[in-house]
């Protein structure tokens, strides 16, 4: 699947970007004084190339998105949590009992939960009435990857698969959302994160593996021999050239991590704000923007992770995120807490009074 | 007024504490993976001593009150606007067009505003449709302050009255809300607010003053210049002993400052959930510390601001923000803006399933 993004500066006349410029300075309040919430509101009209954004406050306005995932990788022990708290995590996303249901009740999110490849799915799953007026949507590529640390974690088609079925899904919810948050479950999946992110910037895995949501030393170790492990594996089999984003992602990828990156490539395609939730969802942002550059301007970051690597990856991203709480769960549970601010940058960029409206005194 | 308030671990049996902690520990996630937001979870449960926090998600339960008054300092010229604009920032906060009625409306807020002593009063002010469920409340204690740099700001009985007037005036809303914020208005006021922190915790006017919303290094040096000579006089008047907090307020005070901490002692009293804003709401939180230490507990500090002695303010306070996106406006934006982290506590901490109840495998 190709991808036709422009970027912001291609997408709006020098003088439009001037105009929004000079509608936010304009404003009630010291220069600047509003801090990353006027760049945010700057990005937004850039994105939606219009004076007014869309909907500010249309709590049907935005929605998370949970891809889920099974990673073979997990066999080894790297983790705190064995394979099958996928599944059952997705069963507590569906009944209402996962942070994320909170999160996205709390602040007017819908949530949609997607099984990319969990390794049981779920017999009969029920759409809850905690789910709101989300969804459950199936977009399978296999039983779980294979275990990267010993073979490619899937096939080039699948990774392919991966791009498409994500860019896919999304589309049907353009007519819905202006905001749209990823977010991932998947036990094992911040290895496939590291690994992914030390292929694609050539960085040290000492730099990339962390202690997930909370592994001992000793896992740690293990993590980081076994991630180092598959790095050669790959160097290996690609004679030491750099593979592309899409071997990338079938070397050490997951589902959920590519079908994210090809709904992101889609969301921006579409002028959609794209939420990036944590280190795992930055690394499906950093593939999206392998593929396709353009595709960054369109993220707004929600929360820098306790994650060791989400560090470097918001570096290589020129992201500073709008929330730093020491959090690190995932489940795009950082994306639901930034859609506030999103909806108060829009709010103030449509709604508060210029000096002259105002009859301020213009302060200098 | 005297207040009385406990500490929370006064108000609380180490056996509920326990309680509360597991409930937390509980839930269906890693060990303190949601960060800050287990801390506030835990401080909202003990505020509110029970098991289940208070109505999380009633939009009707949050308020800010923007504390608006006049500094004598500010014909010196050290501000970037004159003494007018804190009148008309009233006018604009009553005509819906200033930056707190946007996060207000964006973050189901409630706000009212509170004239302590601007310089000339709003002839007829309206309550206007923007105010929402908001009010308009008159607590003036003269037009306001002297210029503290000359001489004593206030008279002590004013400042008891301060005090007095804060904390007498928020009681008529506690049925109503949880969740209290303090914001403030008044041009000249970062200068109050730094020569209050100095004298409360005998620390440099190097360390305390800043550009406030943006004047010019030459505005700096005069501002600056200014506290010094302030602090110099009050400890000569004070003959080098330390002046209690009601004649700290008195010397270099101001209205609106005295009668936010006089508001938040009485919030503190009451179990109500403190939200403070930036730079100025923290030196009153300071000054509400000094008069009664136990007030603390109950404060949730919503941001930190840009304003360069915010963060001596923070340490003395042992403050971490939830909030750190480069703002410095005042008027309660960050704590308007932290009302969605706060029911985003109160929400996972009510309504989030624990291992047993979702058959989730417990991760350790």
């Amino acid at each position: 699947m190709q991808f036709n993004i422009n970027s912001l500066a291609q997408l709006n006349t020098p003088e439009f970007i001037e105009q929004v410029k000079a509608k936010i300075d304009g404003k009630t309040k010291p220069l600047g004084a509003l801090g990353q919430l006027e760049d945010l509101a700057f990005q937004i009209a850039l994105i939606q190339q219009q004076q007014d954004i869309e909907q500010p406050l249309d709590v049907t306005s935005a929605a998370v998105f949970v891809f889920a995932g099974d990673h073979g990788i997990a066999a080894q022990g790297i983790s705190i949590a064995p394979s099958e708290v996928t599944q059952q995590m997705v069963a507590n996303f569906l009944n209402g009992g996962a942070a994320i249901n909170c999160f996205c009740a709390a602040n007017q999110v819908q949530l949609h939960v997607v099984d990319t490849g969990v390794l049981t799915p779920l017999q009969h799953p029920k759409k809850s009435a905690y789910l709101q007026n989300g969804s459950y949507i199936e977009s399978r590529i296999a039983a779980g990857t294979n275990d990267f640390s010993q073979t490619s974690a899937m096939t080039i088609e699948h990774a392919q698969a991966c791009i498409n079925q994500g860019a896919e899904l999304i589309k049907a919810y353009f007519n819905q959302y202006s905001v749209i948050g990823f977010g991932e479950m998947g036990i094992g999946n911040t290895s496939s994160a590291s690994a992914l992110t030390s292929l694609l910037t050539s960085q040290a895995a000492e730099l990339t593996v962390g202690h997930g949501t909370g592994i001992s030393d000793e896992q740690y170790r293990l993590k980081l021999k076994l991630i180092k492990q598959s790095i050669e594996r790959v160097h290996k089999a690609y004679q030491h050239k750099q593979p592309n984003p899409i071997e990338c992602l079938a070397e050490v990828g997951g589902f959920e991590i590519g079908q994210i990156a090809g709904a992101m490539l889609a969301c921006a395609q579409a002028s959609k704000i794209v939420v990036v939730d944590g280190f795992i969802s930055s690394a499906a942002a950093l593939l999206a923007c392998r593929i396709n550059p353009n595709c960054r301007d369109y993220m707004v970051f929600a929360h820098k992770s306790e994650e060791y690597g989400h560090k470097l990856l918001l570096a290589e991203l020129s992201a500073k995120p709008l929330l730093d709480i020491n959090m690190r769960l995932g489940e795009g549970t950082g994306a639901a807490l930034s859609v506030p601010l999103i909806r108060s940058a829009a709010q103030f960029y449509n709604c508060m009074a210029s000096f002259a409206d105002a009859e301020v005194t213009k302060v200098v």
